[in-house]
């Protein structure tokens, strides 16, 4: 229990990372570090410009899970960014973009939210993540 | 070998699902414990009402793999909900709801096919995990 | 760190198969093993008429992602199906298609990539895992 989660996030749609960020709250309020390294989607989720716009949902919710995601937003269910945003405060949060993504979405640093940490490439993750669980979100 | 394999389950698409009933048979069959904690979409799938309803494939299956699923299903094939109940009936299965996903859904626990143990929360399904594989599908 | 890391592939998409070469050189780049475990629509991908063609990305890429994707294939990126291969040549990478899923798409070990080394059930998979961490693609 001593080694870090180490989650990788590839997509970017709100109810993934709601879940995402729900289970990082979670570890990190049982003490316990969490590595995240953003790929793709996930990466252009957190761009300074749009990590507030809501980005959509995984194609199978579909529109009556859709509107019971957006009913309980309404009724004050935190987004994904601000799980995330209390995690880091609560917890040892490390959040890396991958830079191969980072290349093929032509991202710069600076165009990212500051709850994002750094850049590494993968074998810098593996490293970082030790023997602690390797979950692909 | 010991420790549990601990499966979160996000998505609701037969396809996946079939997958994550396959490998909990697989664990169970070799003596392993199997969590699995069920979140959104997945959570939806095991409703009482609508368990047996096909729910649809991934996106990305298009209609001739849509067509090759379904002629498996007339062939024999189990749908995922038998292999559970099977896998359950073989070995130690145990399968919990996401309490926050209950909330977004709007799902009470009388809603659920009794193949679902109970309500938890993601603590609760870190502390069962014990070091045991995370494996999200 | 002895333990293999072991990549069950369900996804056929090129975004999630070249997130996991890019996992899989990673790990054979730090010397460690890596298993794959071909299912469904990732299998389908490993079709020896079909490696080399395009099979699209997560419906959620859109149009502005998949013209960014698009634009590093054209920059020089290898296709997922060549750094797989690359990373075999470096280092310890075994690969296998999932019997069950060989069934239901009808797929015979003859229409395989020779990247494919065989064909097992999700016990052996299992077995052949050890300890190692289990990660869904």
């Amino acid at each position: 229990m001593d080694e870090p989660i180490n989650l990788v996030l590839f997509s970017g749609t709100d109810d993934k990372l709601q879940a995402a960020a729900v289970m990082t709250a979670g570890a990190a309020a049982l003490g316990r570090r969490v590595n995240i390294f953003l790929q793709y989607w996930a990466l252009d989720a957190f761009r300074k410009d749009r990590i507030a716009t809501g980005r959509g949902l995984s194609a199978e919710a579909g529109e009556a899970g859709a509107a019971l995601v957006a009913a309980a937003a309404k009724a004050g269910q935190s987004p994904w960014h601000e799980t995330l945003r209390q995690a880091k405060e609560l917890g040892e949060v490390d959040i890396q973009a991958c830079s191969l993504s980072m290349d093929v979405l032509k991202i710069e640093e600076d165009d990212l939210d500051p709850l994002v940490d750094g850049v590494e490439g993968v074998t810098a993750f593996y490293i970082n993540a030790g023997d602690g669980h390797i979950v692909f979100i």
